[in-house]
């Protein structure tokens, strides 16, 4: 069907990628086309059809499973990383013929992609169709947009009304040069507007556009059927009016012709965009480095949170370590289900902010393992079990994970979880000046393991948002070069790991916040404040190989957990935790 | 005059660079323009003359010289990285009007820098005239070009034969996409060819430009003056053709019409970008990192070069120790000057390889300070004495700072001396992957620093020629981000400080080369080998904030010196060589 349409729309190659039309890490089910049409269910994958064959290109976390989905279909599996694997680009750059046309839907291609993609064609004579938009013709039983009705995220939680946060924003966004904004990207719009909704799985977040003006001329381009009446009143109430989400063309193409509307490149769709034309002003989110700094309010709850949250845990840790002993039959699964009705039972719970990892042994080696019913290991008393998880509270977001050890470890298993820890320690300790970004940072998380000649592949942390994306930006630490500097208020992860494969894996993971740390003549300093509360598995710690002060973090660290949770604890789990946070 | 000229030329502002045609960082007097037109004598500053007012920029290092030199003048200090200077681009914009010419030499101005400057002024509608070509003119007594004759860099030092290493850059011409290359830069020139001459003070450059095309099609474009019967020869060799250096122009406007010649366009000026027109093809240098990795002959000089500079180190700071202590009037000029004797008395050496730094006590904090007759401070038993020197030698180059205490150390210097070094040891030990770049390798130097509020501004490492520039690329390690990753053969500097204004300043810096360490399941790591073989002052160490790692670092390198230098020193030098070297 897609054939037929390729054929009619003259089109050589059809890309169909993993992406909404709001530069979204989760899509509702309305834009899983690729699913679709390929049968892959990974989270990240872009199909492409020719004529007579068809690829599917996708990274290391997914080779076996796409292996597996793709079974029988005519679709061939394109390893991405792997040497001798082209890029897509280069691929239809190479099978392609001068004047052939690429089609994709110019609403699933950032415009920074589709300036990328356009110069890559346009050397082999190859022509880009970002107008090709065929799946709700070729799609049958394509779901819905996502129905469910937004609400308001109470400024008790939110700290600042959504008319300040405007304000603030409208004033970036002169900086700019232009006198508007438009946002694609939901988690900058529930931000700014203190709204929520349960859209998109793991993000609390409602399908929308905004375009932010000054003068109450603000519009949020949205679904009728997601408002209610008093989410209208309270949106007016903020100075935003409403208009329908599918009118988000005619809207920006009816802008006058002199507005300077400030869009993002690589967070604006290139269908968007051209709806703009000549009016577009292209720069940084003006929203980016606002929602990353969070207020006392947010900050406050994000705390309240992690009390909670490390109860969840502390209990959770204690239930699966005593299943695990008793002999019975407990597996990667059960480990999810423990850790979610431990926190659903919380105050304030709304959601999980991610898919539960709990990998067993050599599942823990799979950076992104998801168990499901064919994958799911048992555990037993011995090993090493790597357990990632969050929540989505009203009152802040959370991820964590601990890598915990079943039986007695062994030298290796001690070794390896004792120079992960001496990198997240090493980052928990660092002092920096203004300006430091994560880039610069990196180093010191791995600087134990490399000596050794290990490393792990994924970065060292991720900004975390507030009853929000648990990825979020500017800022990041990482191999590669993101400039967002590192500044107080935001909430990053610490997460280095090592991953042996057919092994184990290890990753110790908390949240911290940027917080100031002194002022001398050699300007502002910064430092990090963990907040997460939940112990690391003592006994997997090596001290033969750590320094006095590093033994001296743990020991406060978990005194502080301890301090932190008891009060919240029976006197069973308090028990076990007084075991758990002894001094090294 | 310039004045007269510009008004003849209808330009509203003149800018003048401390710039050449090769994006030069010293340059030979001939472009001294800068410093002929304002009398300002820094290395670093830019004059902007309009009809009625004239302004210089420069940066903190200069700004009491600056003040100085321009006083009695029409011309106006402007404070480059001081809040509210605004930026000579910004200047303009703000104080030109619409439909107003800059003018400016386009032989100055590299390509990158005029596209910059030219979108910069069309905000404002104000044009940029890149030909604004009158130094001629109004300068009597211009400087003539370099006439010293160049040399051959024996294959014995230099390791590679220029033919071959044509072939290899060519091969890299052909990656890009290009079948020729132009090269604007005298270090790559002169490492290309195997060639020298003594044009620009401190770098053994010869003053030219380079053609380099396949089948011995390549041309060195070079005053005629500079060139014996021999060095023809040597040239025709390598296939490399000879045309005089003002033929530039003409020569590559006239290359045939479907030629493709990569320049970089940092490194290329727009007069020459501009008669290449559309024969151009920008890229990356094809030579930086090939002349970056240095070979086994290479390596093996910097070797033999080492030793000879730490015996003339060894020897030049014994007699400045023993000439201080004796109570004779002792210099900042004198240190200079002892450091010159001993190196030039060594074999093979060339030149020094920038002007020495020697800063007594707060004119150590002052970071480029060069002493003259003024400043010159006479030296005392007492305080820290900052010397940054090296030299140039036929089969390396040297930079070597040491920082000493001339009497009895206080607890704040042997504090800070200690936290500097602390971050020169810690990137000494450094073990890293394959692809690590040097910014992810600074806060480890910083570390110590960053953790007591304090800091140093300038970068922590940067790449070291081979008999060639002190300063080269494409690796540096420091604080904003350079891309170029650490590879096997790179000699960069390793040079951590701290600088009280008013007090002290403390350097400590070595050389190292980079060199592979293990290869694991994880990929290829790489770590440094310290080259540079002279003491650390070890009265300035303060073991009680040392790990036992960071005191046997410290231990074992002395060990290093005092084997590898002992039997090059008679027996009183040795005696001083082992006091200073005894363990800590």
């Amino acid at each position: 069907m897609l054939r037929k349409k390729m054929a009619d729309a003259g089109i050589a190659a059809a890309i169909v990628p993993q992406a909404d039309p709001h530069a979204g890490e989760y899509l509702a089910s309305h834009w899983q086309a690729r699913r679709f049409l390929s049968g892959f269910t990974g989270s990240a994958g872009t199909l492409v059809v020719l004529a007579d064959k068809a690829f599917l290109w996708t990274d290391s976390r997914y080779f076996l499973q796409a292996a597996d989905q793709l079974d029988g279909t005519d679709i061939t599996l394109m390893k991405d990383g792997v040497p001798g694997t082209p890029s897509i680009n280069d691929y239809i750059c190479s099978h392609l013929a001068a004047g052939d046309k690429v089609g994709i839907d110019g609403m699933l291609l950032p415009l920074s992609e589709a300036r990328a993609m356009t110069a890559a064609f346009a050397k082999r004579g190859i022509l880009l169709a970002d107008d090709f938009d065929v799946l709700d013709q070729i799609w049958p039983d394509r779901p819905a947009l996502p129905q469910g009705k937004i609400f308001v995220h109470d400024i008790k939680y939110a700290g600042i009304a959504a008319a300040d946060k405007i304000a603030a924003v409208l004033e970036r966004v002169e900086a700019q040069g232009a006198d508007a904004a438009f946002i694609s990207a939901l988690d900058e719009i529930a931000w700014l507007l203190n709204i929520r909704a349960d859209d998109v799985k793991y993000n609390p977040v409602a399908t929308s556009f905004l375009y932010v003006a000054p003068a109450g001329k603000s519009v949020l381009l949205i679904d009728s059927a997601k408002l209610a009446d008093d989410t209208t009143a309270y949106l007016a109430e903020q100075g935003v009016a409403v208009k329908d989400y599918s009118a988000v063309k005619d809207f920006l193409a009816s802008l006058p012709a002199g507005a300077k509307v400030l869009i993002e490149p690589a967070r604006t769709v290139s269908a968007l965009a051209a709806a703009l034309g000549s009016k577009a002003v292209e720069g940084a989110s003006p929203v980016a480095m606002l929602k990353a700094c969070k207020n006392d309010a947010q900050i406050a709850g994000v705390r309240a949170a992690m009390l909670r949250d490390g109860v969840a845990m502390v209990k959770s840790l204690m239930e699966i370590e005593q299943a695990v002993a008793s002999g019975a039959t407990f597996t990667e699964l059960d480990v999810a289900k423990v850790l979610y009705r431990h926190r659903s039972q919380s105050p304030l719970f709304f959601d999980e902010s991610f898919g539960t990892i709990a990998g067993y042994g050599s599942h823990g080696a799979i950076v992104h393992y998801e168990a499901d019913e064919q994958s799911n290991a048992t555990i037993h008393p011995n090993g090493l079990l790597l357990i990632d998880s969050g929540a989505q509270y009203l009152d802040g977001t959370t991820d964590i994970t601990r890598t915990i050890c079943l039986g007695t470890p062994t030298d290796l298993e001690r070794r390896d979880f004792t120079l992960v820890m001496k990198g997240h320690i090493a980052l928990a300790k660092m002092i920096f000046p203004q300006g430091t970004c994560g880039t610069q940072l990196d180093a010191i998380a791995r600087r134990a393991l490399w000596a050794e000649g290990l490393n792990y592949l994924h970065g060292t942390g991720h900004g975390v948002g507030h009853f929000l994306n648990v990825h979020e930006g500017p800022q990041s630490i990482r191999l590669n070069y993101v400039p967002a500097p590192m500044t107080p208020g935001m909430i990053t992860s610490n997460e280095p790991g090592l991953y042996r494969e057919g092994v184990h894996g290890i990753r110790c993971e908390n949240l911290v916040l940027c917080v100031p740390a002194m002022t001398t003549d050699f300007g502002e300093f910064y430092k990090f404040e963990t907040l997460t509360l939940c112990p690391f598995d003592r006994a997997l710690f090596d001290t033969s190989i750590m320094t006095a002060e590093e033994i001296q973090w743990v020991n406060e660290y978990h005194t502080r957990v301890r301090t932190m949770l008891s009060p919240c604890l029976n006197s069973v789990e308090r028990t076990w935790l007084e075991e758990k946070t002894a001094a090294l």
